[in-house]
């Protein structure tokens, strides 16, 4: 069986007939679903849904099943969101990092050994030395250094960092910018130019927590789970629309030491799991909140 | 909004055109579906759907919707199987105990305070003790007893037993019968007239340490884990399809006893939503496969 | 083997030789243990810990031992607080509950089948129709009605109310208070009265979604788990010592109301759990934090 | 303050007075414990402690402190097993692979980051692919190739390759020999050799589906949770102590070849979990089954 797959992602004003509507245009055309999921919120009236189909089974290519698909979703309705994406055409990702290492550590072997659907095209970070292991994997990596506290320029010398980021970043115009514990807080227009494709990883469970040293704050109010949260970056601060979240128990014996090294094993596993569900088109975003077709 | 929903399931070969069918055919009479759910099994062709579609949205009733999906369904192949319930019909289910009573307490309370969607019909066990609880939960109590170890009347009298076991069940027609910790094995002819309303629960990760004692088997093991599983009952012992299945850490600390007492907490929890999915028609039993529409 | 154990817990000033001066204190009198955990906190430099010995291995009663262990506790310095329980003393406890009673019929279960080591003294909530339940289960039930919303006289009820409550409360010396959904705000006299042996169960994973209705504050937000925390009542709402807490993953398709009724299954475990802690003497509360030796 | 530690384990069958005896030589050496546990083991009579001691607390160094305990060990009786370790001195690990990088790449990076306590002083592999990654990471990179499936000197082939293995081990002599998915099964001398050293990484939830293609035996089975083993190697396959295990929740939606993926994120859990322990000196083998003071 050939793998290749359309991704179909479609939300709309919730109605009668647009399941109909979606599933008689492929069926006449002979597609295959191979998923399908729904999700009605009864609390906005809003409807959400994915469909794969196997690319053989149409008649057409990823082009004209856009061009087709277009009449349909005018017919669902004008607030209708959609899009279609083609598994033949790999996606992309450009990864942000600063000291903290072992989320990057992370994607590199999940990429490299394939178990990750992306193409690395770039590491960004501000500590020259990752840059061995980094082009080890055949992955180019920008140094750019941020001024330090007490840096008289630092306002300047950031406005000047972060310009250079986004020109690393925007050079590949990435499908996903994966913010992987990179420490600084991303300016209001890279979080508007990037909406919808910067993804976050938050060392607490949000909404606890949020803000600067999480861990510590964790062990200070005796909490007896520690969590982390990736969400969508945007210019509110750890306010994004969560992706996923999970936690790990913690007890007495842990000191805030502890909580930041058994904190890293959450942060690895739910930024991958975000970063993949956003590269499978998993994630459709509205208002702040996500849906989320596992 | 009305909360009257009709829940349609069907399995049948997989091919082009199901959805489309069936969304096309709710689509025609207004049928608002709340939600929808698919599944395609690769390994087997098979498709799986469960649609919820509000009662008020149809200008028919359940039985009328039962005689025009048979004409659906009919178009669909051959071997279709699908049904239609109706949430305003209460799921009925009668529950069977021995000793270890934590199950039953647990779907009495959640039964009483209108947390699981269920009728209690009745409660059969073997120890007389349980009557006042079971009543002053407005439930029938029926004392079946059954012969223990070394009467020499043991076969005969089990068989005896087990026909007012099923009297008792059969008196009720119920939607589930619920094995809750009953600690005998239902002999073949029951497993098959009860085949797909048998639930059971057993206290282990099966299929580790199927058969008697598991608690004891994994102490003896040394795992790390241990668990429970809810399965549908067949003849064939601790070997039906599995319904729901979770886990809980033990340590060197725990004895056998420990971890007795610990799995209580995991069986509570696995057979109630194994028995809540089971009534609000979430299951789709294929071959020793389970399809769960959460 | 005789089950009868002496629990002895201490803190203290951390400092070397504590563990030498119990050992030997315990050894020199013949005294098997068989379980002990110890702790210290680097922060505070704080000591803490818990040992169980076979009554059976003393030569003299629990009196005698705590008249003895004084002095120990003396040597080992004027800030050393400590307690010796007797588990042939079976722990006590009185339950408040309101109108949510998936606790209260957990609790009872798990006190009716023996598996929480302790006797319910009462039962004392504001809806008389759970007295049928509470009774049947052989536990007393008071009920005590509080004032509505728009009753005129709502404080000075409430005064009078609590009132009542707290003369059922102290008439049985309990153990422990176990708050199982109980929707009032305790005053202040009573959280100090109480202070630590009063035990709350709040709906959401502290401190996320303090306050009222913290479902519904979870589903706003868009988190993808939920939890409950199982902590002691002090003045200061939901802001006491925690003792334990645990999470369940939710997603797009579940409703506040899904997540109220999910949530249930995390409140039973988390307060369960808590509460055997607490009656096995197994949490030592230091400021605002617990040690839980489980 | 310092970090430096002693680390000192011992298990004897139990007896009164040994806490007493072990912490009576610490006050009086002056050692001051930073961390104790204890363990006794009801069904099989034995005892099992781990004591960590701030190494600028006594007054002599490692070779003596062990010099001194064989006293304090011989007194306690003659099955007595104890170890005394330095925290100054790292523990250093030989990592054996096959062609499933992620564990690799996941030890690679912990160690690279310093999460975990390790030097890797070897990574022996039988593809060669992988020497630029482990080399990039400062780590040597041994190529083995092992004959494959159809080679007429296959059993010739493997013996030769095994002793390459052992030399490459042997030369570091490795406080850890980790079979992170390396797809040999050991020979028994092999087993025998590295007794107590030896950790691999089985991927699925003993004692369940052992032996080959665990996932593919899970996807048919139709389990709802899929989990990983670390155990120590044993000459009886898949059948070692267990040291840490976990799961992961599947549902119908995921193929064998996902749960192959999904597994994968638990596999590297549980083994640099395990692996930590063991670095760490937290894990007591007793028969069997193991302790292990986490």
């Amino acid at each position: 069986m050939d793998d290749r797959r359309y991704v179909i992602t479609l939300s709309c004003p919730d109605t009668t007939g647009i399941v109909a509507r979606i599933a008689g245009f492929l069926a006449d055309a002979g597609g295959w679903i191979v998923e399908a999921a729904y999700h009605s919120e009864p609390a906005t009236g809003w409807f959400f849904t994915r469909q794969v189909v196997r690319a053989d089974s149409l008649p057409f290519d990823a082009d004209e099943l856009r061009e087709r698909f277009t009449e349909v979703a005018a017919e669902i309705g004008p607030d209708t969101r959609w899009s279609v994406t083609d598994t033949a055409v790999p996606k992309r990702a450009v990864v942000l990092v600063s000291k903290e290492t072992h989320c990057l550590h992370d994607l590199l072997g999940r990429a490299s050994s394939g178990e990750l659907p992306v193409r690395l095209e770039a590491v960004v970070g501000n500590h020259a030395s990752l840059a061995g292991i980094v082009q080890a994997h055949g992955v180019p990596f920008h140094h750019v250094p941020f001024p330090v506290a007490g840096d008289p320029r630092r306002e300047a010398g950031k406005v000047e960092a972060f310009e250079k980021v986004r020109q690393a970043v925007d050079a590949h115009s990435p499908d996903a910018i994966v913010l992987a514990r990179f420490m600084q807080v991303l300016p209001a227009h890279l979080c508007e130019r990037w909406a919808g494709r910067a993804l976050n990883i938050h060392h607490s469970f949000l909404p606890s927590f949020a803000g600067a040293r999480p861990y510590h704050q964790a062990y200070t109010r005796g909490v007896k789970l520690i969590g982390a949260t990736c969400h969508y970056v945007t210019a509110d601060l750890d306010a994004g629309p969560i992706v996923e979240q999970d936690v790990i128990r913690v007890d007495h014996g842990d000191t805030a030491d502890d909580m930041v090294r058994r904190g890293r094993d959450i942060e690895r596993l739910v930024l991958s799991r975000g970063l993949r569900w956003h590269l499978e088109d998993r994630i459709l975003v509205h208002g702040n909140k996500t849906v989320v077709f596992r």
